[in-house]
């Protein structure tokens, strides 16, 4: 065992000794006996300099805190995870499309069961039971994250999640008609006036049965980019004030909204111009294949700010509640263009000023800068090559693009530093590309190449601090690679993937350390300063509090306040939870008797969380102090049941425990 | 911020260059020059000494693996943690009784999807979807964790799960009657040959509607020490063999079972010696008080090859498909002894040698040390203060203990070093006391307190590395703590726990760091070397694996073998994935009709996982490379559904997907 060695922490004494006594010892004082005993320490871990170094530079010391909070997608684990920098360390994972025992969400108690509800249109599916996290989108306040909400789209479905900043739980989750799946953001409009998602999978929007064959595929089947307003007060998602344009069915990727220069314009990829539809089976080819024919595919240049104006002129139709733009409509009030883009693009990325919009198929090594200027030019000047067979005016390539850097194998998303630089992500390569822009702040060539660094391995998205926002914090880059393969100690064959933290503050990027991932599918990820939250994020609740109001519950008691009523033959149950007892702590109930229980914690030091959990009626909330939580459930099965608190709450926690008594009809 | 800090960069520089010129730095060579460039990055962190020291002995450098492996369970997560020691790193986290859409179980795959339903009794519950987690037990061999399986208790059902450590997945959740909880447990017997729990909640086991009112406590309500053997092949828990050992209704909490000299027993902590059942809203005392008014409980001291004899011999009764000693007949054949303890104990810990038992009651500030010979003495020689009222003699406290050792306030759990020291858990004091057992190594005077080192805050149990073997590895300490307040940086209203790594093998305990845990509650954890699973542990399956019987499935197909039968109305896919397409991928249903999709990865290059999700119908499905999984559904709605994988598996990863079309009837 590397740690064990005894010798080595004799080493260390000797060397700590040596330099004491040595010249440079007493010349360079404490520091150097310092770094006798760290050179020591290393040395026993089998660390290289560059490798200390590394270890010093992201340590968290017990009881310090990170200096940013990371808030990434769990992919199809449905959850977001909130990761410390420079530590790398979980700090939380937020339940949001996929119910959570641990957190109480979706397991009986009203805050979590009513959200997944909401969130799953009854028309549309079976209440759904998970999600595919994609793309959190931090809330925005002068195009910088604000540290107020966080949006987060649900890849498999039409869905978009709320999380509140405040107590870092899931308030909304709003599914969206006309879509069946999403992917085209989520992003934030810079002063978070709305929200946008489009669709992933064309569907055919206008049939009542939601049906129609893929030979009809180019004139049934549609995308659809969504924009819907938020509250400020609440930061809920309002569909009542929403709107979308219809699409053409070619499948529209990511997308980035403009900002300084491009504010009120968006960007979205798409692929799939070819409008193939596999049949893998019958010996045709695969989409992978059939997607790729053309050499190119369309960048669709949207402006938002005129489709709200062309909606609240009430250009459009009303379509399963939802006012929509026809696609008609949209090319003639002039809302849609094209601009031909490398085939199959991943990644669409804005740069901090706005003027700029970098893209990069993946099969192509190059990245491909738009100027925002001159596009405005070509749609003023007309500059078109065509249209698509829909009509949307296609831009002429040469006449809107700045440059076209070279880069390397698959390059997929790019990121931005603020100093003049952009970080484009090489999968193919297992490589980030560092490039210049128009005005490095090193004085090189503008678009060019200026470094590389190798990750571990095949990287997909990259994430820098503040990395979305007008003014991105140039030190700390996150790689998150999808496939470790063997970077990892083996847990079997479902792998960790891999995030590595890069130092890019200094002249050359470093690649300081790296965090297993054995927890989800992460995709996307931005990066706050902790600053932000620091005293706007609350550790406990006002007592009562309703978690979807963040108001006094009407079913809130205060202790001594603890009753159950029998109102028409049902049994009403104000309960309160303290350590270490629940009051009442018997509840009788006759077979069939349908049961609610409202339950508040009248806890009000931090981190004094209750669960209450019912395991034989599948009930597990958790309430954090002064948090009520309603749960219903009928007594469908006779017998005497525990019913206890899940949480370690006190030394005496054990004996927080009652009784169900269900007795036969 | 304190990282960006390139004047910091600048002094390192200085540094290296000054030692490089001086006498000391030409003696001591470049180990000289890392100490001051290392000196200089911990000064940029603003780090002690000490934090330095910490960082560079827990550092896991990019492509380097940890030494040890820690299973900590998730609580009312109802998963497994699997963190890396000394990284502290978050490894993989292994669904086990709650559904995780990442891993594809329990949605819609027959994986997940057959070992949750198999592990709900329907007699019992509704489908259980969540568990709380609560001790992990890892399967041995002589007494030390051989690396094969893993077992964990549900502490809210009277469950246990076991984890296959070839895959790290789970493989069966079994449901076991007359347990409405569990928590006495999971422990393996030294060469697995059972794995044993005992209920936690007392229950009216013989009461057929399950049903007995509180006043009846005491006749109708029982608790069960449970043992269930374990097939050697393929580490499954087969009922058929196991039985029961009914108790008195005391709430048995916590145990340990012999090694070395105690092979072959087994001991149970309890407390509610006192049958208090609570009544907080009629003005009764509640249970935690009720259950304190008496000034001891009893250590339940079970000789379990005794009683696997009792039971060959047919001295039982079958019921609910259990045979279950009774108590009486327990009491006759002497499998059954009490010896006083302080009332409300939690852990009860077997040292390494099976000598001495430890166990602390949590009001009384010390550790009180049974010994074993003087339990046989006292068993031979009828050495009895009285009978509960049950009948179940007890043994003379003064009789059996070898000691009493004062260590602070709320003592709870103990581990050993195996170098003749324990450690044992002050939840009150937020501290672990290290204490000399009778013989340890630096000579102090026996059953005496060492040392303390403070933790933050209230720890909960302790893990030591192979704490739990008869040979642990006195060097890593990890101490789960449950309350960490303001410990982290602020993430909302529920905290993350705290998990603090200590290093034990120098001569004072070292704390080095904290990890957060804000994913699960975690109670307890073992810790096993890394060399356990190196060779053992897989990386791909062999191609059609089905993951239940890691046999070939019937259900797999080779590439080239797809097809699509219809079967008695019945749709019956044989679908394969690939980089980046599946075959088919167009399934043409009607509505109405059943569609069963057999789906094999035929992958062979480890972390190629795909995803297969058909989200119209709640379907997520995840399969490694050479697994085969089957789905099942009704196309009960219409409409052209994408399906897709949910996995970022290659750069054109999101070209695989395929259309479910269900056409109206």
């Amino acid at each position: 065992m590397k740690t064990k060695g005894l010798p080595y922490l004799a080493l260390a004494g000797t060397l700590v000794a040596g330099l004491a006594l040595g010249a440079v010892g007493t010349r360079l004082g404490s520091d150097t006996s310092i770094g006798g005993t760290l050179a020591a320490a290393s040395a026993a871990r089998g660390l290289t300099g560059e490798q200390a170094e590394a270890a010093l530079s992201t340590f968290v010391a017990p009881g310090e805190h990170d200096d940013y909070l990371m808030f990434a997608s769990g992919g199809h684990s449905g959850q977001v995870h909130v990761v410390g920098i420079p530590s790398m360390q979980l700090l939380k994972t937020i339940p949001v499309f996929t119910p959570d025992s641990w957190a109480g969400y979706g397991y009986g108690a009203d805050w979590g069961e009513q959200i997944l509800e909401q969130g799953s249109d009854p028309n549309k599916n079976e209440a759904l039971r998970w999600g595919d996290a994609h793309h959190p989108a931090l809330s925005e306040t002068d195009g910088d994250y604000d540290g107020r909400w966080l949006y987060i789209n649900d890849r498999a479905n039409g869905r978009i999640a709320m999380v509140d900043l405040r107590d870092f739980k899931t308030k909304q989750i709003l599914d969206l008609p006309n879509l069946q799946s999403s992917h085209g953001g989520v992003f934030t409009t810079p002063d978070t006036e709305y929200v946008h998602i489009s669709a992933k999978t064309p569907t055919p929007v206008w049939s009542e049965s939601g049906y129609a064959d893929l030979a009809d595929y180019q004139e049934a089947f549609r995308g659809m980019s969504t924009w819907v307003p938020v509250n400020q007060e609440t930061g809920r998602m309002e569909l009542d004030g929403g709107f979308q344009i219809e699409l053409p069915p070619y499948n529209q990727d990511l997308a980035d909204v403009g900002k300084g220069a491009s504010d009120g314009w968006a960007f979205l990829n798409s692929y799939n111009i070819e409008m193939a539809t596999g049949g893998t089976l019958e010996g045709d080819a695969p989409l992978e294949t059939g997607a790729i024919a053309s050499d190119h595919d369309y960048l669709h240049i949207i402006n938002w700010h005129k489709a709200a104006e062309v909606v609240a002129d009430g250009k459009y139709v009303e379509h399963n509640g939802m006012r929509v733009i026809p696609l008609d409509t949209a090319i003639e009030e002039g809302l849609l263009y094209f601009a031909p883009e490398p085939r199959n693009p991943h990644g669409v990325d804005v740069q901090p000023g706005g003027e700029y919009i970098s893209v990069s198929g993946k099969l192509d090594p190059s990245a491909i800068v738009y100027s925002f200027e001159k596009i405005q030019d070509a749609i003023a000047s007309e500059d078109f090559v065509g249209t698509d067979v829909y009509g949307v005016p296609i831009l002429d390539f040469d006449a809107v693009v700045e440059a076209q850097v070279e880069l390397g194998g698959g390059p997929l998303h790019t990121q931005f530093d603020g100093n003049g630089y952009a970080y484009t992500s090489l999968f193919v390569e297992s490589a980030i590309a560092k490039w210049a822009l128009d005005a490095p702040a090193g004085g090189e060539e503008p678009w060019t190449l200026v470094d590389k660094i190798d990750v571990h391995y095949s990287v997909g998205h990259l994430a820098m601090a503040h990395g979305d926002t007008s003014e991105p914090h140039g030190n700390w880059l996150v790689s998150l690679n999808k496939l470790s393969v063997d970077r990892h100690q083996p847990v079997g064959t479902l792998h960790p993937q891999n995030f590595q933290l890069i130092g890019v503050d200094g002249e050359k990027p470093k690649l300081l350390k790296d965090m297993p991932v054995g927890f989800g599918e992460p995709h996307y990820a931005q990066i706050m300063s902790r600053e932000r939250i620091k005293d706007s994020v609350w550790t406990t609740y006002p007592a009562g509090t309703d978690l979807l109001t963040m108001e006094r519950s009407e079913h809130a008691v205060a202790a001594g306040e603890e009753r159950i009523e029998e109102v028409d033959g049902e049994l009403h149950v104000y309960a309160t939870a303290k350590r270490s007892h629940f009051v009442p702590d018997v509840i009788r109930a006759k077979e069939g008797q349908k049961v609610v229980v409202h339950l508040t914690s009248v806890e009000e030091a931090p981190d004094i969380t209750h669960g209450f959990a019912i395991p034989a009626y599948n009930i597990q909330a958790s309430l954090d102090p002064g948090e009520t939580v309603t749960m219903e459930f009928e007594a469908s099965r006779t017998g005497s049941f525990g019913f206890y608190c899940t949480e370690f709450c006190s030394a005496l926690h054990l004996e927080m425990q009652g009784w169900l008594l269900v007795e036969p009809a």
